[in-house]
Parts: structure tokens; sequence; C-alpha cells
């Protein structure tokens, strides 16, 4: 097999979906943006993705053709090519790669969001030469990948990770996984918008937020009017960075990593989010653990660390011509 | 160095001290309990343990000396050799290495009493063959272990498996280390007599617990009173089980082991408390990982597997004739 030619890099995010074409250095060439539309069937989807793979193609040069797709999703199997029942889709369980060759006749890997996320920081981004971190992805949901002694550690059945699903009140909100007091429904892009409006119901602070509708609320409009001084938006940012410090403890408590990196739509807001987090996880956390681990955001944002991630992923299929090379080929 | 003659394992527990004799093969030769005294400082528990050492070491034969010392202890650092503010002993931070080895000229290898049972399930327990499995010792307090991939986990301070230190309710029972709502404030068997004088509280029911101090009150009392039929110890073993299954849920979520393997001396109640720990587990935890994580307990219980391990370390060290052996040495 090659390893010559471009792969794709493609991040399927609840909101977002990212594609980028990486070249042989790791640099990115090109990259388009879609909504993803989460209310839709995989069926509906896919056209747009194959379409946006067809249009970034179309500017390759003759005889450096695509060599491979690399594909970070939630919920995904990295073993079978599944999605199976994200919490942030509507797609139910699909074979991914299988759907996507039968339009594109290229190697085709998926691998979980926060995985494809991993790998990108860790060969780009603010972990380089770390053993033992976290990654929280903070999107539409939270994802969550742990790398301990410089191996992804994926779990017994590849689906460790799920931080999002930690049970912080068993009698909170309800979640897209059935059940209640998620973390995710806290912090995350959704859980802000959930804060934002238990916040509108609670308080009497007149403005903005009180004339838009919760399925026309975006993150980034929360994130316009703290900036702009809403007392109210920043309310709600400074309790999700509450909840994150707090939901921070825990982890750093489990697996005592020498830092937790910060990535996802939602790290964008900056200090309005990360202070209030870093503050609360220095008040709360167990003593033992005073001062050790550092609380970094990732410099990769926008998608991009999975993007680089997963285009890594498939050129290391590429030029390891096996198919299991996940666990090892991100030790470094 | 050598590898001749006998070594000893101790566990040092927020109760009881055990201290046993293991020969060349791993079998235990002699053994000795005594209370620990929680509340003493660490220079008044030291004698009593040197005695219990010379006590057993006195029935060796001429020419088979105690090789080493090997010793599972909360809170201990095994980098350091240090017992670093346990939270359920009257210690603050010592060098229990050194100050052994003032009395006792032989090698003494101290490590987390939740890492050394970890080694012996690995080597003789319930455990032989995982890979990713967690361990959760019930004592006076909650300590747990991570294996991943066949390696121990200590984490980058190795301080990693504080699952105690999970907080559970923000709101919640005083815990030894400054903070409220610690996982093992309700999920240990001092939990347990908190869960008890919380229901003595909250309901009417009479029966023998209500005679009882809160001092005197042991888990033990409590077993045989369930045992017995009365309704409110059933009720506390029924709600610290349902507590136990919930924090499993978000340990799974975490780290997606093939296994748990519950330890310790809260474990001898048997199905009293795993049997609504195992339900709280399955009615709470994600669909993702449903039917796919075994509950076990530990078949070398009361002190037997850290004992075992402190033991099976100490070997180690002195069959490899170096210090850091530890990392490595429990990887089969």
């Amino acid at each position: 097999m090659t390893s010559r030619g471009v792969v794709a890099g493609i991040d399927i995010g609840g909101t977002n979906t990212v594609v980028g074409l990486v070249d042989l250095r790791g640099a990115q060439m090109s990259e388009l943006r879609f909504p993803t539309q989460a209310h839709e069937r995989a069926e509906e989807f896919l056209p747009r993705l194959v379409n946006a793979i067809r249009e970034l193609c179309g500017g390759l040069p003759p005889g450096n053709p695509l060599a491979g797709i690399g594909i970070a999703a939630p919920a995904a199997n990295s073993r079978r090519g599944t999605v199976e029942n994200p919490a942030n889709l509507n797609w139910g369980t699909v074979n991914l790669v299988e759907m996507i060759q039968e339009h594109l006749d290229v190697p085709v890997v998926v691998t979980k969001d926060s995985n494809a996320a991993v790998v990108g920081e860790m060969r780009y981004g603010v972990a380089r030469g770390m053993r033992n971190f976290i990654m929280i992805t903070l999107g539409t949901g939270l994802g969550a990948a742990i790398v301990v002694d410089g191996h992804l550690h994926e779990g017994e059945h590849r689906i460790a990770g799920e931080f999002g699903h930690f049970t912080v009140d068993p009698n909170g909100r309800e979640c897209g996984c059935g059940r209640r007091g998620c973390a995710e429904t806290y912090v995350s892009a959704s859980g802000l918008r959930r804060t934002v409006f238990d916040l509108l119901a609670r308080r009497t602070d007149a403005g903005e937020l009180r004339t838009v509708a919760f399925n026309d609320l975006t993150a980034e409009q929360v994130f316009r009017l703290a900036q702009g001084g809403d007392r109210l938006a920043r309310a709600a940012f400074e309790l999700t960075g509450v909840y994150l410090g707090r939901m921070l403890t825990n982890i750093v408590a489990a697996l005592d990593p020498e830092a937790i990196v910060l990535y996802g739509g939602l790290v964008n807001a900056g200090d309005i989010l990360i202070g209030p987090a870093r503050r609360s996880f220095e008040e709360h956390v167990l003593p033992l653990y005073g001062g050790k681990v550092k609380i970094l955001t990732s410099a990769l944002n926008n998608g991009r660390a999975a993007v680089f991630g997963a285009a890594a992923l498939v050129r290391d299929l590429l030029q390891n011509e096996h198919t299991h090379v996940l666990q090892d080929q991100i030790t470094q």
C-alpha cells in the first residue's frame, strides 16, 4: 500500500462537520465546514459529506489522488467501523466505513472524536511529550479521552472516557442517554444553553436572552452577550465553569494526570469560562493534588485537533498495511 | 542480593493491621493481627508493628532470616517511602521506610494499600489474566487501584485511584480530607456507620442500634443485626449498596474495565451489600456498558490480598536488585 498522496481528516460534531485535506508532512491544505443537522438520519447526512470531500479533492493536482479518509465521530467504534447511538445525532447505529466506501473507493477509518483529538494534540499540540493526560472536548456534548503512560486508553470494549455521563446529580437534568444528571447536561454547549434557561426562570435580569427561543439560542450568542456585559450570560458561563472545575476534581482524583487539555467549541470562550473553572478546580480539588495538575486549553481548536488526528490515523494505517493500528500507532 | 528466606507482608488498615510471613513460593507461613488505633501517632504505632514482626520471626528456622518487608498502607508514596496525611490515621506525613529500618535492618518497600491488593489479586486472585480492571477496597475508607492494559496505573504523581474522594454530593457529609460529600463518607465501613445514624435520625424503627453510641458501633455489628432481620441495619446496607452501585457506574463510564473487583472488610457482608450494589449498577449504568462489566468480589479477603501483594513486591525488589521496580514488576 502507498503512503503517497493526500488524506482527508473529518470531524463530525453535533453542530458542525469539518473536512480537511492534509498532505504527507501533516500540513493542512484546504478545509470545508458545513452544519451537521443533528436531527437528520445518517443517510441524509452522507451525501453532503461525500460532496464536501469530492469538492475539496477537485482541487488536487493529477497524480496525487485522495489516499484515505480518517473520521472522528461521536460514539464511534473503531474496531467495527460503526457509530453507535450517538447521544447528539439522530443516527442510531450505522456502519460509517461501509457507507462511505460505497461512494469513495479508499481506505476509511473511524474513531471516537475525542480519541482523534488526542492524537492531534499529542502530535501537534500542547500535549507533546506528555505521558499522562486527559483531553476533555466541550462541544455540543462532552467527550473525553485518556492517555495513560503515553497510550490512548480505549478500555476493554473501546468505550472508555465517558466522563460526560458521570452522574453529578441523580435528580438532575434529563440526558440524551436516557438517564438524569449527567455531567454533559451541565458542562457542554447544550449544557450552557440549559443553564441560561434555568437562570431565566430563577432570576429577573432583563436583556436580549429573554427574547430568544431555546432552539434559536447558540453558545456563540451567549458568549457575545457575556462579552458585552450581560449579567445573566456571564452568570451562565460562570456556573458552567464551576461545574467544569468540580468535574475536573473527580477526574484528577481518579487518574492523577500531568494535565487536563480542554478542547472544543466552548473553549473558544476563553477566560470567561476557564477562569471560573480553574478557580473552582483549585478550591475543590483534593488537597493531595493541589498545585500538581495543569489545566490547559488546546491551541488546535475549532475541530482541527480531531481533523489532524483522524488524518494521522489513516496515514498510519496506509503506512502500516494493517487495520488494527490504532492502539499502537498513537504511541510515539 | 538474595532471594533466600522469608519476607513479611503487612497491611496497615484504619482498623486492623495484619502481618504475614510469606515463603519463597508465595505461601503464607504465619499471621498476626492487632488493632491499628487510628487516633495514635505513627511513633506510638511503630513499636507494636516492630514487635509483631519480631514475634513472627522468632519462629523462623536458623539460616532462613527475614529478607525484606513489604508494607501496604493508606496514602503511601512508594517513591518516597512515605505515608502522607492518611485520612483515617492520625499520622500526618511520616517516612515509614526509614522509621522501620531504624529497628530492622532489611529492605523495606511501602505502597498504597489498594495497589498492594491489586498485585495480590492479579497474581493469586479473581483478576488473574485480566488486562483492564479496577479494584475497590471497602475498609474504614474507600481505596481503589486501576489496572490498564495489564499495568497498575499509579498516575503522574503516583496518587491515582482516589475514587473514595469523588464528590457525590457537594453539600454532603464532611470528609476526613476537609471537603464534603466524598464517596467514602457513604461507601465504606465508616460510611455505613454514618448511614445507620442518619437512618436512626430519619426513621422510627426500634431495635438494638438505638442502644449503641456512635464510637462503639462497628460494621460487623450492623452486619450481624442485618442478618438477624433488623430492618434499620438492612436498610443501611441496602443504601450503602445503592451508593456503591451508582459510584461504580461513574468508574465504568470513565475507564471501561473488564471487571470491578470488590475487596475489603465490608465485602464480607456478601449479598446483603453486593446484591443492592449490582442491582443499582445495572439500573443506572450508561446503556452503552450494560451487561459488559463484571462486578466480582475478592477471594483473598481480610487483608490477605494486600499482605500477599506487599510481600510479592518486596520479593520482586530483592530479586531485581533495584529500587524502582514497582511499575514494572506488577506487570506479568
